[in-house]
């Protein structure tokens, strides 16, 4: 046991160089044990070299873990039934993946009998709370080490430096040419942040983007594909039921090639400052703008209203790291009782970049009413005199206002 | 005076068809004067055959007014302060325009000695709410007559029928090719309604759209703009002052050239209903777009948060009709209170329906920060230890209540 | 079957003089049969005259119904889970009955055949409302009669009139010395209108008041109670186990004996005037404070403030009518959701009109962790450092405008 | 200048034994000047002593301010047109002070040329945000010394010790009888917190209350009071008129002899944890009341939900020390800009802790109109017909759902 008290952590460990270094790190400052995990969550690397990595460095408990299904499933889709959109533009791609990892850090610690976590995010960003809140609320206990916040190698050489110092591989062709930018990728995003993003009038170059073509680059024809949802969520596509990640990654791929999902905005962080990030969502576009589509035709106008106005605070919680919160947990109640009668099937059109709204319909829950919208002769469906008495008593207030303010 | 006690009516009168029915049909029911009034509020239509109609209709009181101005001005650009969208999709482009004709008529009936105003609303719609509820809270005793509630010319042949038996020019060919759509159109927008649209699962024809291109057949070269905020709204492009109506012109067009704000979407109205309805915004889907990347520049992240989640409330008002009422007045000022801040420069890219923000800056408000934001080593500006008492002391109640089930 | 189509009308019958107006009314005009519906909601009348009266119109179904530990269990309970009161200061006492009133109304319409339902509601009050909305949500075809809005019987003196013309007994006797006021009652409250509180600067004369005695004429001594929540229900008082309906009942006593739940407000009603009401609501006060007390110790901070921020739009829900709205249900899910965790006792003191809480405290579910509140030390369970960072990364966002707003 | 580089430090100076502890602590840890700021905001002290004893300590620039008339204006008056109330009960007594005495504290600073500011809050509480939050928004850099989440003087003893070590005089006879409790006051209220109180089953002992009689206590005749309100805000008591402060002197005294305005509560710290806390609040307890019912007459209805709304909000801001924000001011131009109208005369009766609205007018801006709302004949000015159409379409979504479902 270390002088910390801590005598084994869990490491959620990508086999980059950042985690293999806070690896090193660890033993030499905790005189602890390591237990590495690695999960994929559809940043779509390859997990055994950091295996490989993980055993090279004396790590005796090694995890990795598939988590794809459960993070669509679990994660993804109930946050998109909120149509949950952070400052007007961003679809928490980075946000919705951390409770997850926490989660199985957590579950890895109980496993393994270690009594801390450690993560690789630094202390300016969201995603150490993200990571600790979560930690907290599920072991209250647990220790957290977040080296970023810790050590002195606040740069990039001192950073190099130790790694030399301690032998540990530094995998120049890993990434091909070297992206200057901070980045982050799973099944619903792949996020860049830094180098020229720190000007927030410079427009980003075209060769940052990985998982999209430009608009400009896309096919001239569109493409169509028909979601069907069952209580909010896409069981579906074309017909061919599929499960929750299979939808992701198929939505991803006709949407990438359709130039679909950039976005380039200035968020706020929870931790207090601005910053500049792009992301790509190309499956996440397509979702939000289908979902509001099926829910137009038939969610009830009230709870479709209620569903908006508590939505900011839905996706401000996620960002902020309280998945597992009560106040998330309960918002996720009132949502998910709303999506019982989400059901249906959505037309979508994607074509260099816009998603498009091609149809909706739904055999079973459609609250459209032709007969009463028509323009046409209703034969009595809806009488018109009714409108009067309608504006009449909603116009009261104002006439009693008015004729005193005329007095 | 009439038996129903209306001595004197200011009618909103287009000039087409069926508010030439109505002049008449106002005259022989209610045996009463009637006062015409035209407006301009960039509907791109010819005025003066509405005059001369009128005229030839034997109206004494004729009123045509260039609203344009004060429409972009007063109504669409305050609106735009709040990034008002309903439904998550609607840019109001209808509703916003009523609340002004609502004033103008009441205006013109004081004036002209009117007790009553009338318009050519149906009694399905929300326009006829939004007329109402407007003439009611600026005269609170004005009698309102609203023929289709009254009236049993509920289809199109009984019109043409009356329109014949008493001699109402039927002006085929203004239209050139009649849509058989319900349109209407202002700066802001132009909307259709009705006929296939009448089945949601229906994709609209391309001929059905008016102002802008199609994405297909937009340019292949993107267009840049630089709009220029002070206090949140556009006061210059391309370094150009303009005033607000002068502002719309220009993003129409290039918006519209370059397939930009088409929408089709399920609507819930006020009456109850839901209905269906395609849209055209060029300048309104840029402003939307633009206005949120300056706010995202230099607006305070909680003014922002509390921005968003008054939106749809503010939405709804305007939806709903209640412009002229205290609840609007009130967010009102609390959003213009907000916006003093809003100052600087945004450059959009359009390309092919694509908006892009391609830059923002803010000599005098941009609360960006670099120097905390960067990857870099920011020279002590962030204590990255600060982060873990903020996460410790936000962690608490969930530590707490963890333990205790754990208990 | 009469002119207007309607073959059986079920009506709210209370069995005094209006509705027993409305029944002999109803007969007249519809030519149809008309079933009668008196239910127990804890008014505190018996109904078996109700029968009598009935009988003698010559009613064939009469339906007579205890339905107090429903109102109680599925009504009253549910809605002061959210702590509801509208506009700071009603309970909502009337309008909490009205849609069992309707769903009863509707069952019976569907167990008898009827195609109508009926109630003596007038057309400028809530109540109309309630009964209708609840109505139509549950059989929208059913046809309403609401006879306040089609007669011209609308003075006291043409009630007379009609009563006595067509041989309807007026029983003087039955309310001892006639109240002025329009009143309605049900286990929850007592209600007030009309009269001299139509000057809202008016007091209340002291004889008013019929279910609670004044505050100067409580006892000298204070009551104490002990109410035990179970998943924020009131399921034991005093240790003794007891149903919905007997938690009222007896809180109604001591409430009552101890001046407890006056109130004398000016409320806006949702047909849209101002009106004026006084209302006496023992339980309610007492389970109002109550449960806010537990929830105080047993409910995490942000689901407290989640449902504090959502309570008066559930308020207006169920004042307006729309308890059998897909919106009030999923507020409810949420609130419901939240309440798992509210179990423990609350301890009330009941003293001349004051209802003051005297401790609280759960078992099972205390989120009050005194080790950690402490003012003496308190062993290292909460580190006052965190503190400093907790401030300066909240603080940061307000540093960055002021240095901003300096320079 | 000291090794923090620390040169003059402003330190909030009660006179006390904690303070004056702090006082030296500065000196010998910090080997910097201290100014001391001693603030009368109503708490009912003489303040020369601290005046005497900052002398007796060598601190050259000693601050006194009468801080009360600016206290009520600016700070309790505006929050109460909120109708301001942290989780349903506490009416932010505390919270509201410490915004001024962050603004003074800096004032003070740019006067004195100090780059520091000192307080006596603990890191457990809540008052070191509130204090800091402001400091930091008002002069972004400057430094905040904390001692209590500094040093090491964690329990009673050891600050005695530090007292008798360095020649601090202990007061012993200035509070006559010891309280065992922690206790804040200023014109809005006292607070108790500690001792038996950490336990929330215990009920508080009568001693422990200073500002009110028990409602036990409290003469058996009621007071009458009448508050005439202009813009929100009351300006006279029983016609005489009357300064933000002396209005809340009279109320208290009045308040206070009546029993009125005793809470207990447990309540939700922002630094996470729960806390118990008792508060006298005679003046607020009776504003609060009062303020609704003047809004009750003259604001109107949708105004006046949105303000209940919004409150909750607000009230989380006040009580978290955000008064000194974006957000704070925006939310009060919103409730400002509404009261504009909320004119006219309270008459309040308070008797042994009950505070009871027995009347309220207004000459210019009652919404009230006894002519719509009349039970009797009310001549045509209510149309009870056009409730028809009201309900009927308020009722159309969920009947078009209705018939869905059993279809």
């Amino acid at each position: 046991m270390s002088a910390s008290g801590v005598k084994k952590v869990v490491l959620a460990y990508s086999g980059g160089l950042d985690t293999s270094i806070i690896l090193k790190w660890l033993k030499e400052e905790y005189d602890c044990e390591v237990v590495t995990f690695t999960a994929d969550i559809g940043q779509g690397e390859e997990l055994e070299p950091a295996r490989a990595k993980a055993e090279a460095a004396g790590v005796k408990e090694i995890y990795i873990d598939d988590l794809t299904e459960e993070f669509a499933r679990d994660f993804v889709f109930p946050m998109f039934r909120a149509n949950a959109i952070y400052e007007g533009e961003y679809l928490l791609g980075t946000s919705i993946a951390r409770p997850l990892i926490a989660k199985r850090l957590i579950e890895i610690a109980n496993e393994t009998g270690a009594d801390a976590i450690s993560h690789g995010a630094t202390g300016k960003g969201n995603d150490q709370v993200r990571f600790e809140l979560g930690a907290y609320a599920l072991k209250p206990d647990v220790h957290v080490i977040a080296p970023w916040r810790e050590w002195d190698l606040l740069s990039r050489e001192k950073l190099m430096k130790y790694a030399e110092d301690h032998g540990i591989q530094i995998d120049y062709v890993k990434q091909g040419k070297k992206s200057p930018y901070s980045m982050d990728a799973n099944l619903l995003h792949i996020s860049y942040e830094g180098d020229i993003l720190e000007d927030p009038w410079a427009e980003p170059e075209e060769d940052m983007w990985r998982w999209t073509v430009s608009p400009e680059q896309a096919p001239n024809e569109p493409t169509y594909v028909e979601l069907t949802y069952a209580k909010g969520d896409i069981v579906a596509i074309d017909g061919k039921p599929m499960s929750a990640a299979e939808v992701m990654v198929h939505l991803n791929k006709v949407g990438g090639e359709n130039g679909i999902g950039r976005d380039d905005i200035v968020e706020n962080r929870y931790v207090g400052m601005k910053s500049r990030g792009c992301y790509e969502t190309p499956a996440g576009t397509i979702m939000l703008k289908a979902h509001r589509a099926i829910e137009s035709l038939t969610l009830d106008r009230e709870a479709a209203h209620l569903k908006d106005e508590l939505m900011p605070k839905y996706a401000s919680i996620v960002y902020n790291g309280y998945w597992w919160s009560p106040e998330r947990e309960a918002l996720q109640a009132l949502i998910d009782h709303t999506q019982q009668v989400v059901n249906g099937v959505v037309r979508m059109k994607l074509y260099k970049g816009n998603v498009i709204v091609a149809g909706r319909k739904s055999d079973t829950n459609s609250l459209f009413d032709a007969s009463i919208a028509t323009f046409e002769d209703d034969a009595g469906a809806y009488d018109q005199k009714d409108a009067s008495g309608f504006i009449k008593l909603n116009a009261l207030r104002l006439r009693v206002a008015s004729r005193l303010k005329k007095s």
